[in-house]
C-alpha cells in the first residue's frame, strides 16, 4: 500500500476504555464490571442514535448520558461527585501496554488521531498520557458535528492532513469504525482486541458479553485491509 | 391529547422478537438464549450503523448479517438450512399475549404499523399472525431507505395516513424508537417491557443483559409522553 499518513482511533485503540473499571469497582463494589461494560456499550449506541437523528451533542455529554443510563439500569445510587469521579477517568484512560512503543516505531510517519471525543477530552487524554508530541494532529469529530461512522467525521482527516483518503492508513480496534473507515475510502488496519471466544455455558460475565457484542468483525460488507494482533504490527504493515 | 391515528412499532412492541429462542435452543442446545440476545442486539446496531453511513440494505439482509455475526462470535457451526430456519422465524414471530386484545379495543381508530422490517417481512408477519385486517397501513421504512430513528423513516407516516405528526400517537416498546419518534414530533407512548431490575451479582444471563442494555428509558433528551405497562393501556390513553 502507498501510505502518506497514519490515523488512529483513540478510545479502545490507543487508550483502554476498560481502565475505568478500577474506579468503578471502588465506587460500586461488586458492580464495577457491569457498570463499565454497560456504560461503554450505551456510549456508542448513543453516538449512533444521535447521528441517525441528525442531532449532535459533544461526546462528553453523551458519555455522561450513558453513565446516567448505566447507573440507573443497575439500580445504583450515585451522588454528583461520584459521577464526576467516573467521568474524570475519561481524561486519564490508560494507554494500552504497547501504545507507546508502537507509536515510537512509527515516529518517521505523520501520525494523527481521529476520535469521537470532544476537543477538551482528547487534549486532556493525550496530555495526561504524555503522548501529545507524537501527533501532528488530534482531530475531534466535534468539528463535523457527527459521530463515526458518518462520512462527515472521516472527511475531517483529509482536510487536516492534506492527504488523499486512499493514502491514509486508519487504525482502529472498533469493528464498526473499521467498517465505516473502509466504506469512506481509507486503508484500514483493524486491531483485533478481545473478541468473544466461543459460547460460555449459561451466564456471561459483562466483559465476555461486551466482547461478544463488540469484539468480532462486523458483517457490514466492509472488510479491513489488514487484521492485526496488536498495535505493534502496524509498523510492519507500512515498512 | 388530540389524536387522529395510532401507529405501532412491530418488533418488540406488537411481536415478540424473543420468540425466536425456542427454535434457537432446539438448533443449538444450551446456546439458544445467547444467540437470541446477541442476534437482536446486533440487528439494531447494524440498522443504526448503516444509517449513520448513509447506506441502506433491507432489514431481511441486516437480520441475516446480524445472525451470521452472532453465530460466529459464539463459535457455533451452522449449515445454510439451519440459518434459514432461524430467519424464517422472523416471519412467524409470536404477537405478545395482549396484542390482539389491545388492537381490538382500538378498532374505532385508524391504526398502522411503522417498522424497520422490509415489506415482505411485515406482510408475512401480519398475515401469519392473522392481524392484517387490523391495520389501515403497514408501512416499511424500506420506502425511505433509512432505518429508525432517522427522521426520514418517521416521515413516511404523515404521507401514508394524511395526518399531521402532532396528531399521531406512536406506540413502541423500543426506548430508542420512543426517543426518535418524540424527536420527530409524534406523541409517544412507550411500553416498558422487561427493563433491567438492579444489578445481579457477577454474571448476567444474556436475557438480563439484554434488558439492561435495551430495557431502560434512553437518556437522549426526548421523553415519551406516556409510559405504559402494556399495550392494553393504550386505549385508556386515547379514550
Amino acid at each position: 500500500m502507498r501510505i502518506g499518513a497514519l490515523v488512529f482511533d483513540a478510545y479502545g485503540t490507543l487508550y483502554d476504555t476498560q481502565s475505568v473499571q478500577d474506579v468503578a469497582e471502588q465506587l460500586f463494589p461488586g458492580k464495577g464490571e457491569a457498570l463499565t461494560q454497560i456504560w461503554r456499550l450505551k456510549q456508542l449506541e448513543y453516538s449512533w442514535l444521535l447521528t441517525c437523528m441528525e442531532r449532535y451533542e459533544d461526546f462528553w455529554e453523551l458519555t455522561r448520558r450513558s453513565l446516567d443510563y448505566a447507573v440507573e439500569t443497575l439500580g445504583l445510587r450515585a451522588e454528583a461527585d461520584t459521577l464526576e469521579r467516573l467521568m474524570e477517568r475519561y481524561l486519564h484512560l490508560a494507554p494500552y501496554a504497547e501504545t507507546r512503543e508502537a507509536l515510537q516505531a512509527l515516529a518517521a510517519w505523520p501520525l494523527a488521531i481521529l476520535s469521537n471525543g470532544s476537543r477538551a477530552m482528547l487534549e486532556g487524554l493525550v496530555r495526561n498520557s504524555r503522548l501529545a508530541d507524537r501527533f501532528q494532529a488530534v482531530i475531534s469529530v466535534d468539528e463535523a458535528r457527527a459521530f463515526k461512522p458518518s462520512r462527515r467525521a472521516y472527511a475531517l482527516v483529509e482536510r487536516h492532513l492534506k492527504t488523499p483518503k486512499e493514502e491514509i492508513l486508519f487504525v482502529t480496534s472498533n469493528a464498526f469504525d473499521a467498517a465505516g473507515a473502509k466504506h469512506f475510502g481509507f486503508k484500514v488496519g483493524w486491531v483485533r482486541r478481545g473478541a468473544g471466544a466461543g459460547a460460555p455455558a449459561g451466564a456471561f460475565s459483562p466483559t465476555v458479553l461486551f466482547r461478544h457484542l463488540r469484539g468480532g468483525a462486523d458483517r457490514l460488507g466492509y472488510e479491513a485491509d489488514a487484521r492485526l494482533g496488536s498495535l505493534l504490527e502496524v509498523a510492519g504493515l507500512v515498512a
